[in-house]
Order: C-alpha cells, then sequence, then structure tokens
C-alpha cells in the first residue's frame, strides 16, 4: 500500500506543484498508474521530503540536473514552475541556468533559458513583475 | 590581457578553494597555460563572481550538475572541497547527491557518493567533524 | 556492395519494422542513400541478425539504451512499433522503460512512457487490446 | 518504517547478488545509510520484484543501460555478476554490449566489453567455462 | 566591460552566423542580456578567434559534438549554416555526422543528418546547389 | 566474410594507428573477436575510408566526439595518438579540446587535456617537440 509514503510525498509536491507539473502526472496516470504514484512515493515521498535541505533550494538543484540532462524540457518546465512557488525569483533560476554553461555547456544552457522564457511569458499577469 | 576578469576570478577562487583544486589548475598550467587562465576568467570571473546566488549554494549546484554528469569525478572531488570551504556542511552535500538519484539515476549517485567519501576521509582530523 | 549484409539485414528488419521505421528510413535516404544503406547493414545485417539473443529480447534492449538516451524520441517510438511486431506486449515495454528510472532517471523513463503511448494510442483497434 | 519494501527489495536482491554488489552496498552504508537502505527499497523493492519481466531479462536491460551510459563501470561489474547469476549466460551478456554500439556507439560498447572480461577473469575456475 | 571581447566575437561571429544564430541570439536576449553578451565574448571572443585551427574546421567540429549531444537540434542548425557560410560543402557536414554513427550511435547521427536535411530545404534556391 | 571490408579498414587504420590502438584491439580480440573485427570493418572499413574528408580532419572530428562524451578516455588517448600519426600537430588536438568547453563544458575539456598531457608524455623523445 505504502499510503503514508503517497501521503508524504502528495504533501510535498502540494507546496510546490504548478499546472505544468498537475498535466505531466495526469498524462503519466493515463498510461502507466504505477508509475504515476511512483513518481508521487520516491522523488516527493522519499527525497523532497527529507531533511537538510529546504525545498527552494532542492528546485533549484532539480534545475541544474535537467539543465545538465539536456533533453527533458518538459519536466524542466514544471520544475521552474515549482521553484516559483516554492518561492524563488526568476533571477535566481537564470543564475543557475547560466552557472550551467560552465558545466554542461552553452548549448544546454541555452536551451534551458529558453524553457524558462516560455514558462515565464505564461505566468498570469500578477505573477509576471516577480 | 583581460586582468580585471583574472583577478575577480582569483578572489572568488581563493574563498573556496581547496587542495585538490589547486592541483587541477597546476596540471592545467602544464599542458595549456590559455586554458588555466580561461577557467579563472570565464567560470570563477565571469560566473560565480555574478551576484544573484551566493557562493555556497553555487557549489552545491555545481555538485548536482557534476554527479549528474557522471564521468568527471576528479573535478567533482575538487568542488566538494569548495562546497566544505563556502560553508557548506558534510550532510548538504550528500542531500544534493542523494537528491540527484531522481534525476540522473542511481549509478550517478551513487558514483557521487563514493567521492565524497574519498574527499571527506582525506580531510584533516579537525574538520573530520563537520 | 555488401549486398549479403543489405539483404540479411532487410531480411531481420522486415519482421519487425513498422510504418513509424519506414518513414525514418524514406527521410534518411533522402539526404543520404549512403547512410541509409548503412542503417540496414550495419545494426540489421550484422548485429540483429546475429545469434545469441532473440529479436524480441533485442527490441527490448534497444527500448532499454534509447530510454536511457532521452534525446531520441522518434527512434524510440520507431523501436516501441518493432517491439510489437517482434511479438512484445504493451507491458513488457512500459516495464522496461519504468525499470530505466533506476539507471536513467525519472526523467528519462517519463519522456519514454510519453512516447509509448503516442505509439499505443496510434494503432489500428484490433491491436488496441494487445 | 517501509519494512515491506526493505524485506522484498532484500529477497530479490539476494536472488542475483554476487560478491561485486556487496562491496558496493557496504562501501554505500559507510557513507550514506540511508541511500544503502533506499538501493534496496526503490530499485530492488520496488522495481525488480515487479511482475512482467523476469530477473534474467531485468538484468540483460539494466546492462544495455549501464553500457550506455558509459561513466558507472563499478555498477556495471556488479551487474555483469548479477547477471550471471540470474541465469544469463557470458554470450547473452556479451551480444547486449555488441548491440549497445548501435545505439551508443562503439566506445561505450568497448568499455563494457572491457568491464565483462575482467568480471569473467574473476569468476571461480569452475565457473569459467559457463 | 569587456568591450574587446565581445568586439573581437561579433567579428568572428559576423563571419559565419546566419538567420538561424541571429534568432537564437535576439531570443536569448530577451531572457537574459547577460548570457547574449556573454555567448558573443566567450565562445566567439575567447575560442573561436584563437589561431591554430581556421573557422570551417572548427565549425565542422561543432557538429560533431552536437551531434554527439544529440538534444540541442536548434543550436546544431545554426552551426550547420555557419558551417555553409564558412565555406564548408554541404557534403563535408553529413559526412561529419556519418562519422559521429561511430562514436555517438546511430539516432544521434540520424537526428542531425534530418536537421541537416531541414536547413538544406530552407536555403535560397541560388544555394541549393552547392 | 567481408574481407574486402576488413582489408580497407585494416588499410586504413594501418596509416595512423599507434600502439595505445594496437593495445585496445589486441584487448577486445580476446574477450570478443567478432567485435573485434567489427571495428576494424565498420568504424576503419566504412566510415573512415570514405571520400569527402581527410583522415587528419577525421580524427580531429573524433576526438571533438570523445572529448563531448566524457567517459572514453582509453579511446580519446588511442585517437590522439592516431591524430599525431596523421599529421596533426599538438597544437590542433589541444585546440580541438579547448574547444569542446563551449559545447560540452569544461570539466570534458578538462579530462580530455589532461590525456592529451599522459599521451604526450610518453612519446618517443624524438617526437616531443613536435
Amino acid at each position: 500500500m505504502n499510503s503514508d509514503r503517497y501521503q508524504k510525498g502528495w504533501d510535498t509536491l502540494s507546496k510546490v506543484n504548478g499546472k505544468s507539473g498537475e498535466q505531466i502526472l495526469a498524462k503519466l496516470k493515463e498510461i502507466s498508474p504505477d508509475m504515476a504514484r511512483m513518481v508521487i512515493e520516491f522523488p516527493f515521498g522519499d527525497i523532497y521530503s527529507r531533511p537538510g535541505l529546504d525545498l527552494k533550494t532542492r528546485e533549484l538543484l532539480t534545475i541544474a540536473s535537467l539543465t545538465t540532462l539536456g533533453f527533458p524540457q518538459g519536466e524542466l518546465k514544471a520544475h521552474i514552475n515549482n521553484a516559483l512557488n516554492a518561492g524563488c525569483t526568476k533571477q535566481e533560476i537564470l543564475e543557475v541556468m547560466i552557472q550551467m554553461s560552465v558545466y554542461a555547456g552553452f548549448p544546454a544552457a541555452l536551451n534551458a533559458l529558453f524553457s524558462a522564457q516560455e514558462v515565464f511569458d505564461s505566468l498570469a499577469p500578477s505573477k509576471k513583475g516577480c
């Protein structure tokens, strides 16, 4: 059942999850309900809920990793939204991506910056100035 | 000449650089003095010196990226040292690596943890408890 | 000429190739007829025709590799079709992708699952229940 | 607590785990007991214990993924041992690596083959002929 | 200020840059003017302006690297244009990509070839025969 | 049989191959004679023997790709030797690696430079000045 891990994961996710993350989860549930459950249980229930790093730092670290991987722009956009919901500023998010040019190269950094712009452009007007 | 960027990079690097980073730089200077200069100028002079993120956060982000890449264990060890010098705790460094299991997979996370252990084991006794 | 390798490759490919693979080959022939020939000769003529592993297992292994690489979603979709034609069930294909979350991370696994859903959705109704 | 997942993971792992895997786990426990527990719980408790694919196929898929990643040669060696324990022949393991030359390139395939040779050379004489 | 590096970078870039590269730079300037400046200063001001390799060779090397990375198809298309402007023939560009099948695998090579075809198809009729 | 491709591959390889490449091939033959044959046939017989790019340029492109991949330092060292044998200067080889810092990041470039230094240091005194 693992209901504790799922509940803990859901509670953690609820603090940061935006529309983009919800859409990924809904799509995932259609193709693999087991994987949709494990995405809540392991990353959010087991990992993000651990003490030692706050949610804001965790979201910036995830943006660093996804920028480095390069291919997962859909997940990156979801975590840009999560990062904003966790209290990161737009400038902090962009700084992470700019720094990644040193370690993952300029193409990885540029692709991430373009994904950030798409997310920022899609924000409600009231959040645009953040 | 770019002496301002080099000086700024050197100042930033001096705040965090450990023995492991110094050895990499000395080795690099032998094979390519130009690259040894550019490593100071661009990553440390242009990027790490930017406002928006503190040095401690920047070192954790670099650890996330190097853990994700997987292959650069030498540079990872240098930045584990840098992170400690920037004020990160051992536990924070391990947390970053554990979180990376979600995005870069368990082998990447495990290799990083083994590099962390090597660095922690090599610390002077007075720092071992940190 | 290498006509034996080409013929052997074509015979092997014919056992599994779906519409998606044919489209990739036709597109490839336009830009580089040599490469279109070598794609038949080396992967299918030299490798997939080898004894030691059956075609079904080979297609699952290819799905594991493409899921791990992350970026080649077009080739992944072609091999999801090939795997179905080789006798793999939908559930086996999804299992491979879910397992890859351990080694290549969740974003790689999720992107693969979304590609699987696209392929499954595009199947003729008679195959949908497989 | 998650004791069920840990027990299930341990049971699954016990069917295939060799000396090489045990050493990795023991080393991991020293640096991060939490991660050593999660490596049992998630990959082996949640994933390898799932129905749908047998252990032998799962080990071959893992070898495909680790060969593709390229950098984790230590984990690859552990899973070559696991694969032999799960009933894979040496020839099947080599076939997986040879096939990966198509998707991950020749350097990735060659490095994996060299790791296989190291593992095969270290086997007890009674197993050498397998 | 770094105005010398920017000017030198701009001069180098002007020799090869096509419409596709200009669009990337304009988009980048919107989201991060600092990064748009550093893309001129470091890659083009510091690196491409160095003696030791001519611009034509440098563009082919970049195509090799971007083909190997796999994910940055937008940057790859920009550099296919740059390579043509630097005096590379279409056939040389395709040869680089075909060779990459050996080191980065067939999916990486194929994706690059498809990007090349898109760029070649978009060229003005007068250049199509090149 | 494919004896033409093997012979053509061997002829091409003989023009550039150094001790480091020979050792890799000998080791490979022990674990998989088929793969040792295919490494001659496909990369060297089919690809390097193609017209359109000279051997010197092909070796620099391979160094760009291996630097970008990051993990295959053994193969990289073999190709640094090949590149020298094909007529590349040490400075050209280093330039390729330095340029890769832009696309694959600084850790990839630095690791390649350290491998170059190892190869250069192991050269016979008469070649050291090249």
